[in-house]
């Protein structure tokens, strides 16, 4: 499949690589293709430059945001939260129109310093945002819940763990579902929660997994549902 | 030991007779011990009348708050959040100085109707809000993460799952812990979180409880973590 993945950091890298390995085409949106390859740092998360990963990753070139949502028949939001409004508008309203957005951002705030508190919570979602912003597009949150290595590749955990899924459109939910089979997901690990208003719940488990993140040590870990 | 748990809910009835159980010598206080033992319908989750309740569990004689404070070495917070400041305050804030805490609470506010929102979240949380009107009281988060049933009975459920635990005092968090040993939860379960503040992720877990509880069908599950 024809898939754009927006952003650049350290899942948007992640599902890009993966989607590759599977086969699908794959773009890279961002913003500003020169100045992100310009970069010879490492970003604020410890990420190596984007051009170092593009060496190894050419099957997955970097275009601006305007190409991406048009080769994109699934676009993934793997954005920072505070930047997915901006990059769906880059990605163009109309290319977006019709098709399943895989949403993983957390609308993570670093403006009150750590741990971030979220932009968006309780009464509403990043996900409802994004999905009342293009109404003609199919969001579906799934995903992020998790670090961008369990995402690819659960199977890395030793244990049932799972993935939580919640949109609006059965069929968009669907496509969703299949690729993350194709992840290595399975049926029992994927959770429906229905509607897209359960992205809050989603989001807000973000200061329980930072926590958990703290506490463990390492980010490379998942929740599992255990039942009597 | 001399406790005393605050609510006569489900998870107030729950701890108390798991409490009893094992031994200490327990009160449940309440706002107004005749209207609680007046009433003979059952409350709006479907608890029956808590005469009847008290009837197989005479050894937790029901007081007003203001003896339960009194009577607590070690007071358990099982009022509706939002109720829980003026359940504090009713037993005494005297009475709480030097005490530990353990504060099951969860801030659900059900007046914008189902499923319910948080009414203290994100960059606050329920447990810091006591913790600042209470100083001298040391209160420990834990349990509010899971059902009743789950809460004194780990067991119940087949596979590994875990327990929370937030607060700024080391030595009320060591007592909280030794009780939930007792309550089965192994050393392998408890997980400490840290100061108060990680409360807000405990705290904000909720809406992700409830839609899997919507899900599932059942609110006898708990989330574990699965780790590589």
């Amino acid at each position: 499949m024809k898939i754009a993945v927006l952003g650049t950091g350290m899942v948007g890298r992640a599902i890009a690589a993966k989607l590759v390995a599977l086969g699908h085409d794959v773009v890279v949106g961002t913003r500003d293709v020169d100045a992100t390859l310009a970069r010879t740092e490492p970003d604020a998360m410890g990420n190596p430059p984007y051009a170092e990963w593009q060496k190894d990753n050419a099957q997955a070139p970097l275009v601006p945001l305007a190409d991406a949502g048009a080769h994109g028949e699934l676009i993934v939001n793997a954005t920072s939260g505070q930047g997915s409004q901006a990059a769906l508008e880059g990605a163009g309203a109309p290319n977006l129109a019709g098709k399943v957005i895989l949403d993983i951002a957390n609308p993570l705030d670093y403006s009150q310093g750590m741990p971030p508190t979220l932009s968006v919570s309780n009464t509403d979602s990043l996900a409802e945002q994004l999905q009342a912003a293009f109404p003609d597009a199919r969001i579906v949150k799934a995903l992020n819940t998790m670090n961008a290595y369990v995402m690819v590749d659960p199977a890395r955990l030793t244990g049932n763990h799972n993935v939580f899924v919640a949109g609006d459109d059965a069929a968009a939910k669907e496509t969703v579902k299949d690729l993350l089979r194709t992840f290595g997901w399975t049926d029992e690990a994927i959770v429906d929660l229905g509607g897209i208003r359960a992205a809050r719940g989603m989001e807000m488990f973000l200061p329980l997994w930072l926590s958990l993140f703290g506490t463990l040590g390492t980010g490379d870990f998942n929740i599992g549902i255990v039942r009597a």
